[in-house]
């Protein structure tokens, strides 16, 4: 079935005015969930909203806090989270690093004590659209064993860059492990194999069944040692930026909260070549796309360049939605 | 056969000063040769010095340039390598980055126009060395296909982060193929097969082989379509801050030169909570270290770990070097 956008939005922002949201803020965060989803991230939109009001229930997530302002330290700021709700403490703090890009040409904001921000590309969005590059990274409980290690002690840690590109941005998004937790489950609805190998099985063999990997919660780092060491150094860097908790002590909480962020703009526009430069980039991107396909009925593309035709998609057809999620949102 | 770090420095600093470099550069670019070799980097160390001198030989490498001053964008500064040798202008640049931190906190330099860095991570222990943590990339020309294509449309982007750790800081150095082309001639040579896939063989099958690899000169973007975005991510982010060539626009040179790089630092000792920062560091790394291994006789370690053991080793028993390399170098 397909949601018309507008019907999505509202259903949301209802939802989360009785849960005890502002009206503001509850319009706020249900348009962050429905954009997720009008963009082909039904994981971290429609499909991840009970799990967020849950969280509410369970004071995880405190509906009325916002974030703080705890030192101002020049070009970067750090902002206390609070526990609020993540989807809009990232976007508050976005906000003001783009703000800040706007001031000193480059802005960064750390923000720790926050919640899971849901889909980390709208903040991306929201810096391409202010004509700034985006680079963003969240921190997240351990999920993950390290390169040559069994048990879980490195985060999944995402990192976003967005970079202007008129109407189709540059948006890559990506976990530090080969899958995502919520695509491993996916594919393993469908009962199909990993295009590659996707972590380790209970004899503890790389494989690519999504259900054996399930079952050991051994995801594995993307290149092996490489988003292995990428997934501590981003952990450290967060830390040290938001002044909040490493990977390792979210570990210490009974779920996760309290994660640790950083968001980053650099405002194109205050470049001194900065028509030379939105000029280069789309002669990248054309390059890119002339490259010898592997396989014919696939040219090469850029992160992100999908995603528009989808949007476009999704907002004249309505966004397609599991009806037993769909109707599970609309009883609560 | 070894040879000790004084001997080895005194050799390639006599070199450089016949090939035209005044003595003070000549004697620092000699010493970020000698240290790349001393800290187990031999690829990027001595056995790379030839590679540089030919090209001062052929004239990308002008011995004579100095970085001069672009642009001052506030925390930003634009600098132009003016095609200079690439190790004295990244060390310019990175004690640029340093300043500017000590300053406000954060510091970015742009570098334009420059050359290959030789070993990037000499730059990130300077400002690990400085009480900061260092993050530094640059692009290459194209050397590596994206994700989903045939021909190389990236290059491999090497990233560095460098986190201070007392005498053992953390330093991640990696490019964003799977192996850098020296790693796949040294396999190539030894005859032995990579650990996993590094690339394409001619009939575009994923292999193990650096062999057939070398042959098609199609390197695999570490964690397939992650990598290759990254790569891309990078390449653009770089040129937006230094006002230099892409990528693409390295590959319409004859051979690679003026390149673009990023140097980034922020200082932690300028940091509220820097005490309480460096015992997170520790914890995390040792929490780290107490991974169950999936080899009893392989401890999980972070990156950068083992390399002080092998510095100090080299120190005290004289630096590892193939000896035609070593007697080439003593005819030059």
């Amino acid at each position: 079935m397909r949601i018309s956008y507008e019907e999505m939005h509202k259903e949301l922002t209802r939802i989360l005015i009785k849960h005890g949201l502002e009206r503001e803020r509850a319009v706020l965060s249900a348009r962050l969930f429905a954009d997720a989803s009008r963009d082909g991230i039904y994981s971290h939109g429609l499909n991840r909203f009970s799990a967020f009001v849950r969280a509410i229930e369970l004071g995880d997530v405190k509906v009325d806090a916002k974030p703080t302002l705890d030192a101002d330290l020049g070009v970067i700021e750090r902002w206390n989270g609070n526990r609020g709700p993540g989807n809009l403490n990232a976007y508050a703090c976005m906000q003001r690093a783009i703000a800040l890009a706007h001031e000193h040409t480059f802005g960064v904001v750390g923000l720790k004590n926050t919640n899971h921000w849901m889909r980390p590309g709208n903040y991306g969005l929201m810096a391409a659209e202010a004509g700034c590059i985006g680079i963003l990274w969240t921190n997240t409980l351990p999920n993950m064993p390290p390169w040559g290690g069994q048990d879980a002690k490195l985060g999944n840690n995402p990192i976003v860059f967005a970079i202007p590109n008129g109407e189709d941005p540059v948006l890559l998004d990506i976990a530090m492990s080969m899958f995502a937790y919520g695509k491993l489950e996916s594919y393993a609805r469908q009962g199909r194999e990993l295009p590659v190998d996707g972590g380790f099985d209970k004899e503890q063999r790389l494989t690519r069944d999504p259900a054996a990997i399930l079952e050991t919660q051994q995801a594995l780092p993307f290149g092996f040692w490489k988003g292995s060491g990428l997934a501590l150094a981003l952990d450290l860097v967060g830390a040290a930026i938001s002044g909040g908790r490493t990977t390792c002590e979210v570990g210490e909480l009974p779920r996760e909260t309290e994660v640790s962020q950083v968001f980053m703009a650099i405002d194109l526009r205050r470049m001194p070549d900065s028509e030379a430069y939105a000029k280069k980039v789309k002669t990248t991107l054309q390059d890119l796309q002339t490259a010898i396909p592997r396989d014919p009925q696939h040219p090469v593309t850029y992160p992100g360049q999908n995603m528009m035709r989808v949007r476009r998609d999704n907002l004249l057809h309505g966004i397609p939605a599991e009806e037993a999620i769909w109707n599970a949102v609309k009883e609560m």
